[in-house]
């Protein structure tokens, strides 16, 4: 069909151009020189103009219309509907309010660094307004009568609404602050002590990399402020950091960023540059970094191999058993800080922004009651109170862009991790016994061969079912954090 | 003026689009994972097609016909001149020949690899003569009646024709054909001895690039195979490499690509991202890398104080004094290579080369008979014969990917880096006792001044003119080579 072919080689090429503007973006964190900030600004700027004008080229409408879905293959018809998605999202938001939203979160996001520092809710108050206005303004046009909050959730992760969200989330949540309450009441476990060489960090989190599988003739790991995984297909590149008080941050930032690479690296050859050559959703996403990083990287066997590492590399730390160790990688504290908490708490963190954000998307919250809001529902879940606002609704820069329908996709992720690594043990039975000798083969490998390689063909509810076996849902990642804890603190 | 208005917004994105373009480039040569060239081909391609629309978009065409030149003032015709001189180039090339270039060089540049490394004129004379059967009839549509050396030409300097650069290397060639068999009568000067550290080699590397007045704010140093510049504008960025028997090559490589690299961040300011906002063609560009290197680098003075600094980073490399380590610096010997020459021989190779694909494209040699015609001249100028084809017509990739009418350019840059430096001693009298101290500061200054701030707002024999006051020719660089050689080797 010629209109599919041209569809396909149009496509090809916007694909290529969105991963040159992604290797920008990993340019800019980890070599750009730091006078070139205004110029990469114009040529994102070019990049992004260029992009959009591709998304919304009548060609593509035209090309579109003249297809019959019902001669295409299954993999076609994939390719069609991820096709067919971004145009029809890209034409529903007039171009006058995309360049409103791009200008108005720019300034944003410096009025949030601002407030941050001065610890301002008020300072960020107006122009947070601003933001949400227009952002409920595109989701309308996206929605097209339907839900604002479901349209814009539709853009990280398709086929899942906030009414999904708020059953799962519902049973989430007094399950965690049960388990939380419990955990707390206990003695906590031993810290590390000392101060760990920053070489011999990033020596070990090359070596970790390795372990779970990725790819460095067809990635690289930097240094940035932030750990982030970019680029899909033969080029992915990770970023890590190190704090020599705490190589844990180190170590897990690069397994968990290792987890996003390597859904990218393993996806089908036959996909490289089409339409389902990306993971199909954030929500899946995050299911492959946070069982690479939680349900594998910090298990009691896998976490045994890494204490004979970490000896190895930095003799005594403090920790003298594979037990005690396994307890510090696992320890549970109290925090104010989302990007800072361990697996019990975190998935509190993000209900919170979930019930917050979908308030001011549907109007029942206004932006000045955020903060009291934000506090009041903090110290029902965590039982103490925020103590400033960059410990609290300023601390996290995602509504300052403009993202609204993000947050929840993290615990999505852990919901959906469960269910796979709740399969994941039935079809590896010997998993420990592999993980305690740092060999993640067997999983990683299964990983690969039930979800990763799919990359888009399938829709992100329909390849958890397909790889886990049955619907998703809360019970597995409950039911695996309720036993890992009370193991470590006998409960 | 809308369509002028218009014309330059839309080249803005062109040229932000043209520094991303660049920017890739710079990314495969320094730190490109290695599996990832076949997808960054695919990318780099998409990035083509889109600059290569855009150059030939008939809009552009629409709004050079709307504009009256009569109305402009001098940097707006300059910038309509530049515009419009792209465009014509673009729009003259059949979009089918132009991607049958682009094939046919892709093959050939692979195929020159294979032949040079089995020293095979014969494996690679056939796909040499499809490239230049394109390129001649590629030269025939841009000349449009005109000598098809002359419209290549343009492509890089334009304004210089093929008869300008005959007049100029004529007088070049026995001059330099006679110094050189003076030199060479004389005895060696001593070399350097021992090994130098890489790490050091680059410490110092990167002082020099600094003393020469490097922005590393908007620019960074990395290794690569081959030594270049890239960019414009508020992010250049160049490579060096190191060789642990001769750290000249890593000194004197940085410090010609500072040369380059400076002319890009001296443009003003108000040029970014414009038409202007570029060196203004490949020769004015070498006459930059070129006085960096040779006339300030190699000078007495400046030599006088990298000893100390070589002595300091290496101890004892058997050089005993400044005069000795000068003349090490500047030894001229026997070789077959372009890229290895010294400042007297280098232009001999590219008088070579200039003749011989002046008369492939006029179709007066036959690339059958490259081959013997090189070999006959290398002896004829060097007076000892060519021992392999890879010391001899193989050595350089430039005839591989379609490029005729660029090695001349680079005679053309010391040529023109004669006149500024005449200029410039008379500019700057107390020069030497400056660079003894190893600063360049009023060298560098009056090259920004007089020369690179203009970017392209002036045509490169103009701008050369307005510096160095008089209308190019050998003669400064030729008295300053039999000056400066008659010194060290006591003609």
């Amino acid at each position: 069909m010629p209109a599919f072919d041209d569809l396909l080689a149009f496509d090809h090429t916007t694909q290529a151009l969105g991963q040159v503007a992604g290797r920008l973006g990993w340019d800019q964190e980890t070599v750009m020189p730091r006078g070139a900030a205004d110029q990469r600004a114009e040529e994102m700027a070019a990049m992004e103009s260029v992009l959009h004008a591709r998304r919304t080229d009548p060609k593509v409408g035209d090309w579109l219309a003249g297809i019959d879905p019902a001669t295409l293959n299954e993999v076609e018809a994939a390719k069609l509907r991820e096709i067919k998605r971004s145009y029809d999202r890209a034409n529903r938001v007039p171009a006058d309010l995309a360049a409103q939203i791009a200008r108005v979160t720019s300034t944003a996001q410096g009025k949030w660094a601002e407030a941050r520092k001065a610890d301002d809710y008020a300072a960020f108050s107006p122009v947070l307004a601003e933001v949400v206005s227009l952002k409920r303004e595109e989701g309308a046009a996206l929605a097209g009568g339907g839900d604002i909050y479901d349209a814009m959730l539709d853009d990280y992760e398709p086929g899942t609404t906030g009414a999904d969200l708020e059953a799962m989330f519902g049973a989430l949540r007094p399950a965690l602050t049960n388990l939380r309450a419990a955990i707390l009441d206990k003695p906590a476990p031993q810290g590390l002590t000392g101060s760990f060489d920053e070489a011999a960090q990033l020596r070990l989190s090359a070596t970790l990399a390795q372990r779970f599988g990725y790819d460095l003739g067809h990635g690289r790991i930097d240094k940035a402020v932030h750990p982030f995984s970019s680029g899909s297909g033969r080029d992915v590149r990770i970023t890590t950091r190190t704090n020599p008080d705490d190589p844990f941050n180190c170590f897990y930032s690069t397994i968990h960023e290792v987890g996003h690479a390597c859904y990218e690296q393993n996806i089908d050859d036959a996909y490289l540059l089409s339409p389902l050559g990306r993971g199909v959703s954030m929500g899946v996403h995050e299911s492959q970094s946070r069982i690479y990083e939680n349900q594998l990287g910090r298990s009691r066997a896998f976490t045994g191999w890494l204490y004979g590492q970490m000896r190895d590399a930095f003799g005594d730390f403090g920790i003298d058993s594979e037990d005690a160790f396994y307890a510090a990688v696992n320890r549970v504290s109290n925090g104010y800080i989302r990007t800072e908490a361990d697996e019990v708490q975190y998935n509190l963190h993000v209900l919170l922004r979930f019930d917050l954000e979908r308030a001011l998307m549907s109007g029942d919250l206004g932006v000045p009651d955020l903060e009291a809001a934000w506090n009041d529902r903090f110290e029902a879940d965590f039982g103490y109170a925020v103590d400033r606002p960059s410990n609290g609704v300023l601390q996290d820069v995602h509504w300052s862009v403009g993202l609204f329908g993000y947050f929840p996709t993290y615990s999505l992720g852990n919901v959906y991790a469960g269910c796979l690594y709740e399969a994941l043990r039935g079809a590896v039975p010997d998993l420990d016994a592999q993980l305690a000798k740092g060999d993640t083969t067997s999983a990683t490998g299964w990983l690969r061969d039930n979800l990763q390689k799919h990359g888009s063909l399938y829709q992100p509810r329909e390849i958890i079912e397909r790889a886990s076996g049955s619907a998703p849902g809360p019970e597995p990642l409950l039911a695996y954090l309720k036993d890992k804890f009370s193991g470590i603190y006998k409960l």
